[in-house]
């Protein structure tokens, strides 16, 4: 089988490995482009934006092509000062040197806890080390996936393959969730490399129409990061006609870049911390399509109904709670509920008066480890889809020590 | 001692006791005033209202004065559609014929689940019951307050004197919390009963100014729920020279109402679902008071940072973390976080850079059942505090099957 890690595109390489940040799990993944890489992110709303967030914007908003990315987890290098913006510039010089490129052609990304220095004196020689790794096997793209992660329980990838113009351009994706994730413009980390050739434009179109579906559709604890980030670099070694206007090119490397965040995200909420099952929340019939977001990603979000979910409890008063305080507009009296299995489906409320339902058969619907809950407002024509994950008392219990 | 109970006002009756909507404790409390009390009341802000609450806004509109309240706990009666709006007037309806009073002179509440319609054969006949129960015997008082309770696990009660022009006057409330509690306007249920002299529409001034910074300003679980519901009877039998002008006697009795309802509402963040401590967030130096409430607030409500508290846990990047996404503005290089308890207290951030702190000080602070975050912004003159509660596992389990 073919390689389909991060690597995997024309011109990419990776590694990941640790270097003693964390004890013993991994801690470090590169990436590395042989050529200049057009680069697009989408980056965290929190008002405290951690210096790799800040480092990074800067470079993505200076239109400058991009070379490679160092991303460590253990530490998060945010709330960590004026020394905290010069780790991230040591950190992309030390990996620039060793390739012989300028550092603000590397972006940096930090995951972890949050409020403590770096430790140069750690990181700088395992860049060298990790360095030398760098390889396109697909051993060193799984090493990269596993290197960012933190209390993910497996590692998130994702990858495409479309056929531009006879050109075959290809779509690798690697992330990182779990906690503190209720996204806002991106998620905690998650890399995209692609040999399209795309202009840096078109890429940052299709790179924010897709995050905003997928990684901003997700929420694990509606604890919204210091540190979240979504990266792409399309380095063009593809050879396919570059894509430099809207048209059917554009639409369907557009579609495989949905195809690949949405993959992650969902992966994501499959993965929050301590979840043991996926929430799909279907919004149709809304007034608008942010009334449609509002209310989906407030379904997600809520405490009760997440608890609810973890008893298999079909509690669906605690749904039409939450949308109700979403902020989305719509009218509770044409409300339908459904809650949805792999195998079986059934109703809750319709057009806001509630079923008598067979609280059996709803127990055995929510048991299953995928399900989605579908609101129809019967109010308009937009619709929104968001996902979370039950609320256990493992998340308590990660996030209860989380630092020791 | 004397009576403090909710029936210690002049004029003001109370009984509670279970009539059988719950399974064993009691799930129904009537309180009746002698004489016909101005009223006022604050509700959910949620799209979603249950019935009981649209049918006591339009009699607190209407500025009809009030006689009584009647309360049922273990049914919401929300998302019970035209058949929960009928069941409310039948129960006022109830309650009126045996007072011998119009049904739009009764209040009615309810908490509990959503989506069920009252049990109107259990209800009727336990008004009837528990009507005959009502007295003056703080007994009595006692039994109202436990017929309000859901998962609260103590009944949460306040009570002030205060001497207006020589007459005293008396304040009582009782009210309940646990869980779905993130209010906005009110809390889920809290009734304060006065016997002070007062027009409505200073009593309104008052009550909600006190609403914002006490029932406002907590939260369990960031879920707003569709009975918010707080409600002050003031039948005026002190005798004082009527309170109908802001003046020295006004700022009297509203700072004796702020004290009621900043008790009920720390109560009632103390017994959150499955709390175990007491958080206490003070946020000074902010922009503005909209600055100030956020940021207060949403450090409370950071499941992360609650867990963390659960855990005795200095993570304090999670305090800067959900002050990052709370919507206030600050600037974060300004920021000093202290941690304290009743007996020692640690700073941890100073001026926006972290603080090497002794991390066993710092967990022997955290371990004490409650906790202040005191957070000096630096930015300007405003300030807010907020109550909120540790995430604990007992939160998951109460909710992970509360209807069974």
């Amino acid at each position: 089988m073919p390689n389909h890690s991060i690597n995997a595109p024309a011109g990419f390489l990776a590694a990941g490995d640790h270097i003693g940040i964390k004890k013993q799990k991994k801690d470090l993944a590169l990436i590395l482009s042989e050529k200049p890489a057009a680069a697009a992110g989408c980056f965290t709303q929190n008002t405290v934006k951690a210096a790799p967030v800040q480092y990074d914007q800067s470079i993505i908003l200076s239109g400058k092509k991009v070379r490679g990315i160092i991303v460590n987890s253990g530490n998060a290098n945010a709330c960590t000062g004026e020394q905290g913006l010069k780790d991230v510039k040591s950190a992309a010089g030390a990996f620039a040197s060793l390739a012989g490129i300028e550092a603000d052609e590397i972006l940096v990304c930090s995951t972890g806890v949050i409020g403590v220095n770096l430790p140069m004196d750690i990181l700088l020689p395992g860049i060298g080390r990790v360095f030398a790794q760098l390889s396109k096997s697909e051993a060193a793209g799984e090493d990269a996936a596993q290197g960012i992660m933190t209390t993910d329980t497996f590692a998130k990838t994702a990858y495409e393959e479309i056929t531009v113009e006879g050109a075959v351009v290809k779509l690798a994706g690697m992330a990182k969730g779990s906690g503190m994730i209720h996204p806002n413009m991106a998620t905690l980390l998650a890399f995209i490399t692609t040999d399209a050739a795309i202009s840096a434009e078109l890429l940052q179109k299709a790179f924010t129409a897709s995050v905003r579906d997928s990684f901003n559709m997700i929420s694990v604890d509606r604890d919204t990061s210091t540190n979240d980030t979504a990266l792409i670099l399309a380095n063009g070694m593809a050879g396919n006609t570059p894509i430099e206007t809207e048209g059917e090119d554009f639409e369907k490397f557009s579609a495989a870049l949905y195809r690949i965040n949405r993959k992650l995200a969902i992966d994501m909420a499959r993965d929050g911390e301590g979840a043991g099952k996926l929430m799909e929340v279907n919004v149709r019939g809304a007034r608008s399509d942010a009334d449609a977001r509002l209310i989906a990603r407030s379904v997600t979000s809520s405490n009760l109904f997440k608890a609810a979910l973890f008893g298999s409890d079909a509690n669906w008063g605690r749904v039409l709670c939450s949308m109700g305080y979403s902020g989305g507009v719509f009218d509770p009296d044409h409300v339908s509920v459904n809650f949805r299995g792999a195998a079986d489906s059934i109703d809750v409320l319709k057009d806001g008066a509630p079923i008598a339902f067979d609280e059996e058969r709803a127990k055995t619907i929510l048991t299953e480890k995928e399900i989605s809950v579908d609101i129809q407002l019967a109010d308009g024509d937009f619709a929104a889809t968001a996902w979370g994950c039950d609320l256990t008392y493992d998340y308590v219990k990660i996030n209860g020590d989380y630092r020791s």
